[in-house]
């Protein structure tokens, strides 16, 4: 079973994330076991404070390594994993991709430390064995980013997701996007279903799906036809829509 | 003030966030105004499904047009915005960034929709104005893309962020990563605070802070510097770092 240790100012937030879907349903499967800790509570401090003016001037707070510091010590003696990450979310840190929560997935032992308005004392980030960023935009605090993170890693932990939703063609597991779904009814204010999804002929709907998926991937994200291996026959294809745009 | 709607199936998810820190204040503060709605009390079906088997087969699920449709008629026939955005989140929209998280908060009205585990019918993509996707990695849901975008939209909304909270140099509005931060004490399990930060020199500090910006940019992320209008006096620096590495 994987840990997952949360350290946050915040813990709070964590509550209707961790209770609903999928993260809930790992929990009582004992695929994962998820545990958020205010690291307030580790300061020394007599106010128990977390933060402190930093040094050389400015007019933001700064989070003292101490308690930090302090929480992951107590955390790491308490486990006996031997594959660890400690992760600090933050904006300078890698780009977040599918082939990293496939690294993760693979650890025992998760521990995210989440800043929250304050920046990081530098000394917090030798720490960390890894720094990740989920994209470049600005969050009020590493609270949403870890949640994002231990979404996408708890799901492929095994086990975890059913049939039903492990179908979908998970874009960038394939390495392009999606093709177009249709469900019912046939013609929706006036938008229909495309006639080959309704013809029974599983040969062309694979050749629809495979094509609309290179089209999408093609108009929206170029750059992944880039990292993507395609086939013969994608490659065929690939030209032919170039040539028709 | 801002109004956000928020279109779901896990309407739970959403409370720790929404009541917690900046969106809680900025609620508070009348700044926005954040609702969150199932989607399935808007289905017409007798037994309120909101999903459907595939046209053209495979296992998974796909979310039908209509409760998503009405559920939008509904919000926005009820708000007389004029700036509106209708937003799904999904792997296959563009790459969300600072640049679109400021565009967004000049807005209104701001409705997203989320998926989850099912795919969507391709015609809820034509009703929306903006499709997004907050990176290249796989969630369960849109929920929690739709909490990021929220989180980092409202933070830029007029008077949402204190003095202390706004002053971070953040990375992203500025073009480079921030530089190194420090606290007390001056030394922490042997690691001590550079001296330049207690020298009182305030010329220094600053170049110093400029500087480590610049170093931390070159060996993360490059590609920030290209996109990036560097002074001259930066241009110069960013050779010496090259020429020192």
């Amino acid at each position: 079973m994987m840990k997952i240790d949360v350290l946050t100012l915040f813990p709070e937030m964590f509550h209707g994330v961790f209770n609903e879907s999928i993260l809930k349903k790992a929990q009582e499967k004992d695929a994962v076991s998820i545990n958020v800790i205010n690291f307030r509570s580790f300061s020394k401090n007599k106010h128990q404070t977390v933060d402190d003016y930093p040094y050389g001037g400015g007019a933001g707070m700064v989070l003292t390594p101490q308690p930090i510091y302090d929480a992951v010590d107590t955390l790491t003696q308490k486990s006996p994993a031997t594959r660890r990450r400690i992760i600090l979310v933050c904006p300078q840190g890698e780009q977040y991709n599918q082939e990293k929560a496939q690294q993760l997935s693979k650890e025992e032992h998760l521990i995210f430390i989440c800043g929250h308005y304050e920046g990081y004392d530098e000394r917090i980030r030798y720490l960390a064995t890894d720094e990740i960023s989920i994209g470049d935009f600005v969050l009020t605090g590493g609270e949403l980013a870890a949640m994002v993170i231990i979404d996408s890693v708890v799901r492929l932990l095994p086990g975890v997701l059913g049939k039903a939703e492990s179908y979908q063609q998970d874009s960038f597991s394939t390495g392009l996007l999606e093709h177009p779904h249709y469900t019912r009814p046939r013609e929706f204010r006036g938008m229909k279903v495309p006639d080959v999804l309704l013809s029974g002929n599983h040969q062309k709907i694979t050749e629809w799906r495979e094509k609309e998926s290179l089209r999408r991937t093609l108009l929206r994200r170029p750059d992944l036809l880039e990292k993507f291996p395609l086939s013969e026959r994608q490659q065929k294809w690939l030209e032919e829509l170039k040539n028709n745009n």
